[in-house]
């Protein structure tokens, strides 16, 4: 039998701290004993608890203590994180120390350093040096960077239950469908503003049913009146969008009508082909015959786009990132400083999106479909609100209540 | 090998009458010879064929004629129809003949009577001194009663396709989801319209999700406004309607707000038990208790409600009809002259009303899960027009384009 | 500012009592302050707490105090119950107490008494002289009943997490699609042969994809075979059942070959039919013509059965109870003893029946959509378990490994 | 008005052709004159049919036109096939024709030429000189090629219905769940071996739930006999499947007990490195490390496979193609002779291989999301058959009956 402390402080009961500590421990076959345990008297006071973890033998010990790490458990005896090179490009040491999705810090020379870019399933490369540690991907990993092994020195800290009610669930996938009420669409208006007056950015991750439904004017009003920090699509949305400024249509339907319009289904079509005969999506607007839309709003207003391809892609655009790896990038540099995304109507974007955010960024997901907003919403993000309905009806409520809010 | 003549006649290649003979003749292992075929030339000109249909044997041949009649094939041989009595109540004759739900007519003492209450699953009960046949359902069949019995004498007439475009499909699952646009309700909006003009009547199949969502007081001006004919629901959608006039919440959920109401778990209970101390929904409004809502409404407008029970209901409230046959009975009564049905994201209720109605009513199907309208579409029904959208935006919608148009 | 304390004992953090109790006085808006904490030091010891809850006013604390209560607080105060007269049949007093499915507790002349027939959403009533309580329907509720009102002397007891390892989950509607291995059938089937050698019973709830993807041989063997104590279904079922016994079809599709058969969509009338020329189910099997099948084990082997039905129902068959308040009541009687229900691909009844249980019977939900069992599994049952696959898959490994097991 | 004659020949009735022309004709508001009709009178005779087209204007005629050759009419008056260079890399004509997915022949220098490489939504690039036409995604178009533009000299052969029963649904979206019977396994099973005989191949598209379902163990058996001549999957699926291999967990769970294994969330990190230690997934098994497994088995039986990147994959393994659309080339490569495709649970790489096969190759899908089985089955394809279940069951089944057949 051998055992190791812990310790756990903050609002770890009504967070769930505490009672996933308990459920790993006995689902994991090990036991407990409570060794000091002071309760928060009031709701905004932190508790603090000191437990004995025993496990069957030494692994047993350690796996159960490596999942009760990435729940918030920390270790009292201070140590020293251990740091191995990565052995060639793009390969790492073994025993190497995954990620979650909670902000972490590492022990490097008697000091905590909070590790940048928390993300997760990476890994953390430590610079000695500078004293700085960043999360990073196995594809970024170049021979010599100094990984993080093992389970010392590592904190972990899991996002709190706000003390007060909130439309986003805390660590909660439960969705229910049929409900997005005026008062929810304005409190996530009220959201969106309440991160740009702090200075945050809001992005959007959009599909192409937002140009489908009809949605996209109002997705391109909301980026043209300055809501939208960032947007994250892929070929199809661009394209839909910019065939509809070009043809009144998308996938061939006229979108007024609901009708196919004559000859329509070659449209998208000749929308990729006139943004190759003016070179890109760019050229296109400073052409003069791009007028409107979501293309045309970000390029007018320089809101930083990233169009990830994917192997369904027609054309695809000039401005698509091809490669997968590079998509990832290139929206790993726009993150920065992302406070709140809308995920509308997409669930391969939404996903990937999902895994390069850490858990304190508020979430959005919009979706008629209730098992993909469940999907999204499962995902252990902190704060995540799943809304079941079809973008084409939430696009205009959020920017009517975006523009009474701050008028 | 066994021979008989088939005639179709009308636009039986566009309407999928002539092919679906063939698919079925060749998915049944038969064979054919076409003797005779007069194509129609111009779009409003009819077609003609007679056609010698080939089995196996006498019961191979008996079988696919069983299923081209069906299909709209006539037996160009004038045949009377054969009857037989029912044995006791509630019991057939053997090789009783089971309806469609296409128009139909028997052949009775050398004259064509068409058959009433056309609806599906049914048989067929003729009353030869008055010349007149009805469809029966099993439950209804009483000892004596005059069956129709094999294939003879039996015509059934599907739908034919419209000459010109029409937002209701013909004999076609198809739903595309997130695209309810204006264009659309539009036209719903118009048919509404036109079957009140024409006399035809408008039935409401409602769900409490029509509650849920807040769009119940849209539903109830509808009903003030004179809109809706008929209403079919379930004990839910009546104990929410009055939980929110009375208590403003729905299954404790203040539909302002999205949030759960301070003790509002109960208020379902509480609703049921205001209706129980008054003695009935229509007490309630008498007394002036009950002052608004779906169920108000049709009250005070005479529309008539069937509130058909089922095995999860909680009271239930003392207008449901707590025995399921009844309620069909009653929902049968109230089905003459409906023209026009809009089903209200209700699956339950859908599928059966669906069955009671015969092939040539239109029928809007409103749900946010694709799976239910694939499902509700996809039951034989001539002009059926699914729409994949949450009811608390269809409503509002659909309301605001009724009053602009009747303007 | 009103204040009220509550104590809370036994395994109340991993149990999830005492964050859910910290979770609604914040969301409610309330306040606490913790005056005692003594935590359980070891994996069975309970832990026990006092804590002081204030609300604004009376009311609202009031409100604060009916939740905790669901939740599983109790007062340390010693207070006798509430109890009021019916006013006259189906009609309850004001402020009645609405039930949990969590076991509970009435105190009335200075002790303790467990109300029987636990079921949420009932009312509780008191036989004082026999110093007895129960749950009932309010359609059960006849004049002068003495039923329990307002919050005073009641004492719920949520289920507690078990110490170790279930493959039922606790408290949580977690559905993972894919996965129904052969080690998590097998720990069902121990499950089921547990609870017999218990001399408990086992209730399936079966929908009609049983007889359509051919799986009601193996559940027909299961009864045979003694595995299964009651049976719940519908109309649909039933008519399947005998509809292949008699003709090989299932809704006219030869199960062996998945083709529909010749004729083949009538033979559901046929086979209702034959049962009313029969005068019943079990006059069919009386008389020899009915030879096989789950309609003809039940009779076999004396399984009591209840068809409730439905307002899609064709027919229905002469066993089937056609009033729905009936049918819960044919319902409530054969559940008890009832300690595992298998619910078998069907939404109506397993809702229906999911309502009737209390929160200690174990529950598995097999539905090939994920949607529904999400649905299903989601409605507070303690020991619930939702498996995601066709019925026609898991039928045949639940009775192969409860023969293998028992061997 | 305007007018045009077209022919249409073949089984245009019960292969839904004509009446699709009738459709077309009706919906776009154009009209129409039966000028010849001569009706197959057996089952086998092809039938004929002159119709004059008529349009509002010349605008009119050529939108109608267009949609009915891509339907399959032609114009009886032969005319060459218009050609215009390509403007500049990546760049078409204006007016280009753009593909169906069906056959394709283009008249150049009086005879017919048949388009290779037939895919839907590609241009048709036609080399004069060596008198060969074939179908080229817009990104592979180089400056000067000559691309089809216009509608004439098109002629378009859509796929005709089966003289017979098939297990493969013709043109048919419809889905019917639960019933992947045993009859319509074997009958997937027998067009697997007549493919196989008559040298075509086989190719597999699967999804990380063949894995996570344990499934793939019997994928791995089928590749190793030879049933499988092509893959196709995601880096998850690869990822997933090495795991196994290596540690006996799919994303960290143990997939013979169902259960999370002890420190099992960093199992597919570890294979991935595992994997970049060895330098690929080759290397991994000629080393001798990896031992078993889908991938295992493809490189031991020289089966080719396209690992095609997500913007969601972790790692990537060396073997994924991360740009997409060298993904694309790459699975066009090897669609080469493939006949039979079977597509397990995978949404995303199915609608991407969907889109480029031509109609005339057979395919299963196998979700147990009816959902996307209906998505999946509903694009056009001629020979398409939908099977809702658990790939987790359908493939243990499948290979049985494989190999139960060549025995």
């Amino acid at each position: 039998m051998e055992v190791k402390e812990i310790e756990l402080k903050g609002h770890i009961i009504d967070s769930f701290i505490l009672p996933k500590v308990f459920d790993t421990i006995m689902d994991m076959g090990g036991d407990f004993h409570v060794e000091e345990f002071i309760i928060g008297k009031e709701k905004t006071e932190p508790s603090y608890t000191r437990i004995l973890i025993k496990g069957r033998d030494r692994q047993h010990l350690d796996d159960i203590l490596g999942e009760l790490i990435k729940i918030g458990a920390t270790v009292p005896e201070v140590e020293e994180a251990e740091l191995k090179p990565a052995p060639k490009d793009r390969t790492l040491p073994d025993n190497f120390y995954s990620t979650t999705n909670h902000p972490t810090y590492i022990r490097i020379d008697s000091g905590w350093v909070k590790a940048e870019n928390q993300e997760m399933d990476l890994v953390i490369v430590v610079d000695r040096k500078a004293r700085t540690a960043r999360c990073v991907p196995i594809s970024d990993v170049r021979k010599g960077d100094l990984i993080v092994v093992g389970k010392k020195g590592i904190r972990v800290e899991p996002p709190e239950r706000p003390r007060t009610y909130s439309v986003f669930q805390f660590m909660n996938s439960a969705v229910s469908s049929e409900k997005p009420t005026d008062s929810l669409i304005e409190e996530i208006a009220r959201e969106v503003l309440n991160v740009k007056k702090r200075g945050g950015k809001v992005l959007v991750v959009a599909g192409p049913a937002v140009v489908h439904t009809g949605a996209h004017k109002y997705l391109a009003e909301m980026i043209k009146e300055g809501f939208v920090d960032v947007l994250f699509a892929g070929n199809a949305l661009a394209v839909h969008d910019i065939e509809h400024a070009l043809y009144g249509t998308s996938l061939g339907v006229n979108i007024e009508t609901g009708r196919p319009a004559e000859g329509g289904h070659r449209h998208h079509l000749y929308a990729i082909n006139e943004v190759m005969k003016a070179g890109s999506i760019r050229e296109l607007v400073e052409t003069g015959r791009l007028k409107g839309g979501i293309m045309f709003e970000c390029i007018k207003k320089r809101v930083p786009f990233v169009l990830a391809g994917s192997i369904r892609d027609d054309g695809p655009l000039p401005e698509v990132i091809t490669d997968v790896i590079e998509a990832q990038r290139a929206m790993r540099r726009e993150l920065k400083g992302v406070e709140l995304v809308l995920m509308l109507s997409t669930l391969l974007h939404s996903i990937a999106v999902g895994n390069l955010l850490p858990s304190n960024v508020k979430t959005v997901f919009v979706d008629i479909n209730p098992a993909n907003v469940t999907k999204l919403s499962d995902r252990g993000t902190a704060q995540a609100l799943g809304v079941v309905t079809d973008v084409g009806t939430f696009l205009p409520l959020i920017r009517k209540k975006l523009k009474k809010i701050k008028a």
